[in-house]
Parts: C-alpha cells; structure tokens; sequence
C-alpha cells in the first residue's frame, strides 16, 4: 500500500466545509485504488493570524515542505481587512508561495456539458473550449523591490529576471507537448520594457520546443480574445498580475467558478486549492460547491502520479452532475436535487 | 457662426477612411447647426515615422496645442513593428498623450439596441448595461521611472503621486454625478502599496461627492464581475494599465468595438478617437466602420459644448443602425444592406 502525506491547509470562510469533502472523497478513492493518505492540519490566513499572530507560521511551511503534497482550501474576510497588510490573510498566502517556490500556478478552464448555460457567454462560443492558464507565481510586481508608500506616492516595481521567465516558460511549453501544442504568451510589450524581455525569453525557449505554435498577445487584446473567441487558445503563458487577471476572467467565461482547480508547483512540494475565495457570507452554512476543491484533490493525485485514482475522481464527478445533483450556485442549472456541500461530498466518494 | 480650429491625426491603417467619414458628417452638421471648423491635418505614428523619422513631430504636438479638440484614428501596424522601442507608433501616441496631458481617458461602453446580438455575451446579460471607464492616461507603469532592460533582467515601476490620484478621482466622481452616482475604483491593494494608496487618495475625494456611492474592487475581481453582471457598474475608475485591460475588456462586452469612442481630456485641448485600432489588414478596402470614429466627433462636440449637434449625430447614427445599413464587420446582425466605409459616413451625414 503506498503512502502520501498530505499537508492541510483548511484556511477561512468556506475553507474547512470544502476541504473536509475532498479528504472525504480521497479516502474513499484510496480503499478502491490501496492508497493511504496521513492528513497534518497546518495554519494560514485569518485562522493562523488569529490563533498565533502570523498568517503564514515557520510550523505551516515546514510542514508543507515536509509532506509530499499540500491541499489548501481558501483564505481572507472581511475581519481581517483592516489589519496591517503582513498581518493580512493575502500576506500569508503569498510567503507560502514564496518560501515553497511554487513559481508556476497552474488553471484548467473546464468546460462541462452539462453546466454550459451556467456561462453569461452564449453556449456556442464556450461549447468545447479547452484551455489552461500558466501564470508565473512568485515573481514580477507581486514581489519586486523596491515598494513604497507614504502620503505622497507610491509605487511598486514590476520585474522579471531571465531565470524566472525561462522556467515558467518551460512549464507552458511542456504543458503544451501534453496537449494541443500552442502556447500563447501575455504581456504589454508596446509598453513596458519587463514585458519586451518576457517576449524575448520565451522566443528562446520556444526553439526547445519546435512542436509547439507559439504566438504573443497584448494583454489588453487578450482580456478581449478571451471573450471573442475563448477557443483559439489552448496554454496561455503569463506574468504574475496579468495571470491574475485573465485566470480569473478565463474561470468567469467557462461560468461555473465553483468547479474550477488549480496546481501550483515549482518547488519540492505542490499545493493545490480550489481558484474560488473563502466566500465568508456563506461560511458554516454548507452550501458552498465542494467540487473545485474535490478536483483539486484529483490535480494532486495527478501529481503523484496517480493518474488511476485521479480518474476515478474526475469521472465520479461528472457522474454526479449527469445525475442531477447540483449545490445552491448551480440550482438553476438543470438540478434534478439540490443537496448540501456535505452530501455533496458523499455522492463523489460514493461513484469514485 | 461659431468656428472651431479641429487639428486632425488621421495616422496609419484604417485610420484616414474613418477620419475621413467623420469629417464629412462634422460638415454636415455644421451647415445645419451654423457651424464651422476649420481642419489642419498632422502626423503621428508609423505615418510621421516614415515621412519624418519621428513618430509623434513637434509640430502635431504644437498643433494640437493651439486647436480647439483632435480628432484621431489610429495609429500602428506591422511595418513599424520591429523598430527600436522610441521610433514605434505606439511611443508617438503616449508621447502625444503626455504632452498634451491628456490625463483622464473616458471610455463609455454603450449598447445598441439593434445589436444586442453583437455580443457573444447573453442578451439578458448585455441589455441595459450602461457603463463608462475613467482610466488614468498619463501615470502609472506605462511612465513610470526608473525603467530598465538588460540581458539578464528588466523592470518597470507602477508609481502614482497624490496629485495624480486625486485629479483622476475628481473626473471619475464628477462623471458619476453626471450620470448613476456610483463610482467602483478598482486596484490590488491586498497586493499592491500603489494601489493602498490609490485607495486611501480615493476615499479622501470621496468625501466631497457625498451623493456619490464608492466602493473598491480588486482588479481580478473586477475582470470577473464584467462579464458576470456588467450591469452592476456606472463609472469605473482606474489606474493607467488595469483600465487598459478593463476597458478593452468592457468594449468586447458590448459586442461591437467598432462602435465605441472614446475621450482623452485633462489638458487645455481634447482628443477624440475610436477605441479600436487600426486595422492594417483591412485599410485602403473601405471596409472599416466609420461609426466609432463618428461618434468620438460627437463627443468632441459634447466637449465643445456644441449639445445640440452632438445629439444630431447620435441620433443620425441610430436612425441609419434602425434602418439595417451595417458596414461589413457587423453584416451578421441584422443588416438589411451592407455599405462599404464612405457610403456608412453619407448616411449619417444625410439623417443629421
Ligand atoms: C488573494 C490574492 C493575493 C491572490 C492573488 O492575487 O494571487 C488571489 O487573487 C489568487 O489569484 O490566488
Ligand atoms: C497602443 C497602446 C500603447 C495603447 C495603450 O496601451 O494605452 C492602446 O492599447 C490604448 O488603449 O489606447
């Protein structure tokens, strides 16, 4: 029997009520598949900050550098907002990325058959859509020095170094040897002198991969392409912020933001969450959708290469949502019955 | 009769056939309002690069100074492409805008009933939606020092001053009050200092437009809500590269980009030009639509405060829309005839 040990990161807001289903499902895929997870609780965000002062505690990332992989739920609300910004959630989230040099986050635009009105965009235009956004993770203006602020001004520092971009480049472009060979690389290079040294990195890592169509979009076209014509792109390669963006606006076009998961990798260990937030309205009410993070569970198995278990998970929940069965965010979408986060979890564990 | 001193940039691609249309309905609605203007062409972009080495000419730059308003196409296209970085058409244009300081960029994102279909938005979503981008020009990463590039780094700095904030602030709650009375600013201060202070400075101007309704959201968030519920937005308020994205992104929405104007003012003279560019693949064909454009001369006219013939013009505009004359970008919606650029502009310039 193999063994994983799983470091987990519970966080805030709806965080503990997703991840709790996930390790539900993944136990219930490890009796089928002979694997055993050990779980370690770990602290972030509000929680951690409340119980020890710290949103990120030196326990939390030495735990997740000593497992083999990490499942996160989500972080922030409106009750730490006034805090000191390295006393804030975000702030812990993002020394977690740092200190594990998750450099390359990783999100899948998935479509389902069944949730495609679940889109504002019209059907034809999202049916088949099959993309992933490789947004670089530790670098460019989220980390750059200097930073500063006083009453007068501020400013922020956007910078990239040829190490940083050479590597996410490598993850985009490997992801595309995986699937449809095109890889499409953001940035503002009429503009911005980080961004013409992001398009001539990535032209020479390019020539490693001569498989692979590579083509440069302003970020400002893209925020429109991804709403024109969301099929044309298969990897898009991104700096930190504009990742952030268009990740965020890609997750809106494929409309069901509760179903989508995410990887971040680069260092010694992965950490894989759910892209949605810790939704603090909704928190303790069980009715948050446990789906996103139940994919992020099948992205780590994936990880660990266990791509058996993984398909098991992926195929139990798209079973589930042929069933009918939906939670709240998506009643309106041909529910058959609309069930809780917790039963949610136990029909997933039950089809794996 | 009034007369008003116009100075014109037609530039590159499509650029001089829109430009062109848009002065022949200036002129008819001048006969019919009693006014004149006077038109003085000047080069920008790849157009003055190529006649004069220099892609934004002292001379455009003194011109535009001692008119009354620009009228601008577009500028850029695939031939000045591999240039050095200050020879490129785009350098020209922020050059121009600069000077000119031409600090607040408006951006209405308006639809027309008769091309609701133009989106690949649901109707339902699109319909009624009403929204206007204020974006800062003039500040932001797109100037800000010190910016560098080397073989093994780069970097750029996204820095606001206080004085930047507050003048962008007051013509977005200004704006507001003209309109919904909700200004939403959007930035990444769980990120960014430049964006706390962003925020702080906004707060702080708040204050004087107590009618106004503000509230902040992040930039992500921001991509997101624009296409889940665009029409929860009246004014949106940005920094110089978030309302590059955000406004390209709001155009797409509305469906039809070759229908949007848009406003460049803050200092003693405004520029008026289409949001679109300029098209390089289709210039010379009378192709393009000249709508845009003619509605950036009918917000130029607002400027002027010509109200009476900026409303022929928006109206001429609807009446030829209702009566199913499309130019060939939007001959899938409804079009009862397709006309080519210039026989688009004798149709306005005939219903004014
Ligand atoms: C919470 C925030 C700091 C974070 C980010 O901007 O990276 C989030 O938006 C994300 O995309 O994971
Ligand atoms: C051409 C380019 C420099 C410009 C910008 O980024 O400002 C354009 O995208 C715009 O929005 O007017």
């Amino acid at each position: 029997m193999k063994t994983y040990n799983i470091a987990v990161i519970k966080g805030d807001g709806i965080g503990p009520e997703i991840v709790n289903e996930a390790i539900k499902v993944l136990n219930s895929v490890g009796v089928v598949e002979n694997i055993k997870f050990n779980y370690k609780e770990y602290l972030l965000g509000g929680a951690a900050y409340d119980a020890v002062g710290d949103p990120c505690p030196d326990e939390t990332i030495k735990g997740c550098l000593e497992s083999d992989a990490v499942l996160f739920g989500s972080i922030g609300g409106y009750k730490w907002e006034s805090l000191p910004k390295e006393k804030r959630p975000e702030s812990g989230l993002l020394k977690l990325r740092k200190e594990l040099g998750l450099f390359a986050n990783i999100r899948p635009a998935i479509i389902f058959d069944e949730l495609v009105n679940a889109s504002t965009l019209k059907p034809e235009i999202i049916k088949g859509v099959d993309l992933v956004v490789v947004r670089e993770l530790t670098g460019g203006i989220y980390f750059g020095e200097p930073r500063y602020k006083d009453k007068e001004k501020a400013y922020n520092t956007m910078i990239y170094t040829r190490e940083e971009v050479e590597r996410i480049a490598h993850v985009a472009f490997k992801e595309a040897m995986k699937r449809n060979k095109k890889v499409t690389s953001i940035d503002k290079a009429n503009v911005l002198e980080v961004s013409e040294f992001w398009r001539e990195i990535v032209e020479e890592i390019a020539k490693e991969y001569p498989e692979v169509e590579l083509n440069h979009m302003y970020v400002d076209n893209a925020a429109m392409q991804l709403i024109r014509n969301p099929k044309q792109f298969d990897v898009i390669l991104t700096g930190n912020i504009f990742g952030d963006i268009l990740s965020d606006e890609a997750s809106m076009i494929v409309g069901s933001i509760g179903l989508l998961p995410s990887a971040s990798i680069g260092g010694r260990v992965g950490l894989f969450e759910p892209i949605h937030g810790s939704a603090p309205d909704i928190a303790g009410e069980q009715k948050a959708n446990p789906i996103a993070t139940i994919l992020s569970a099948a992205m780590m198995l994936e990880y660990l290469n266990e791509l058996n278990a993984a398909k098991r998970i992926k195929d139990a929940i798209k079973k589930v949502l042929a069933l009918g069965y939906r939670t709240p965010d998506l009643a309106e979408f041909d529910a058959k019955e609309v069930v809780n986060t917790s039963k949610m979890g136990d029909l997933i564990a039950k089809y794996v």
